[in-house]
């Protein structure tokens, strides 16, 4: 069992994504084997990339004004009280739409965090 | 890929638990076939039950004061900002501490939510 502040939780380096923050909220490191919880915070102008995976996304909107991109670029509209469903292998973007920082939990099967 | 707003989540039957309600934000029923996210509310003076099962939990404090009890019953205190990793077959017990309602998310392998 572990109790973490989130305050205390260090940036990973992801400067593959840039203007895209990400914390590992709890994972591996922590002995969760099977699901990670991750923090991302997307700056304004800035989006995580066009892509699709083999594994899922459980979203919940955090913070922010965002646009979710789906296979078609169709937009939908984010915002708190939001939560999003993203399937494997689907394309898919989470675009900032506001001029503050667009955060979101976003959480993954294990595989998703490696 | 699914979007909802968490106002339109219906609460499921969870008598069996008095003074702690839920919702499923994602799950199998929109198709997340591995993992599913559930948003918890216990009343003041209520508490989840003390328990262990073999699925772990991963939780983020969305509102409220509470207690983490542990396998000796050791007390630890939570409140938003903190995030909570609960292994597979770890007794443990979310107590509601405060006058207002005490709510998290609660996220498990879809096994956890059958």
């Amino acid at each position: 069992m572990i109790v973490k502040d989130i305050k205390t939780i260090t940036f990973e380096d992801n400067s593959a994504y840039p203007g895209v923050d990400k914390q590992i909220y709890i994972g591996s490191r922590d002995g969760s084997a099977e699901i990670a919880m991750r923090y991302f915070s997307v700056k304004p102008g800035q989006s995580t990339p066009y892509h699709s995976h083999p594994f899922p996304h459980l979203v919940k909107i955090e913070k922010g004004k965002g646009i979710l991109l789906d296979k078609d670029k169709k937009e939908t509209p984010l915002e708190v009280g939001k939560v999003v469903y993203v399937n494997d292998n689907e394309m898919h973007c989470f675009k900032n739409a506001g001029n503050e920082p667009f955060d979101f939990i976003c959480v993954v099967p294990d595989r998703g965090e490696k």
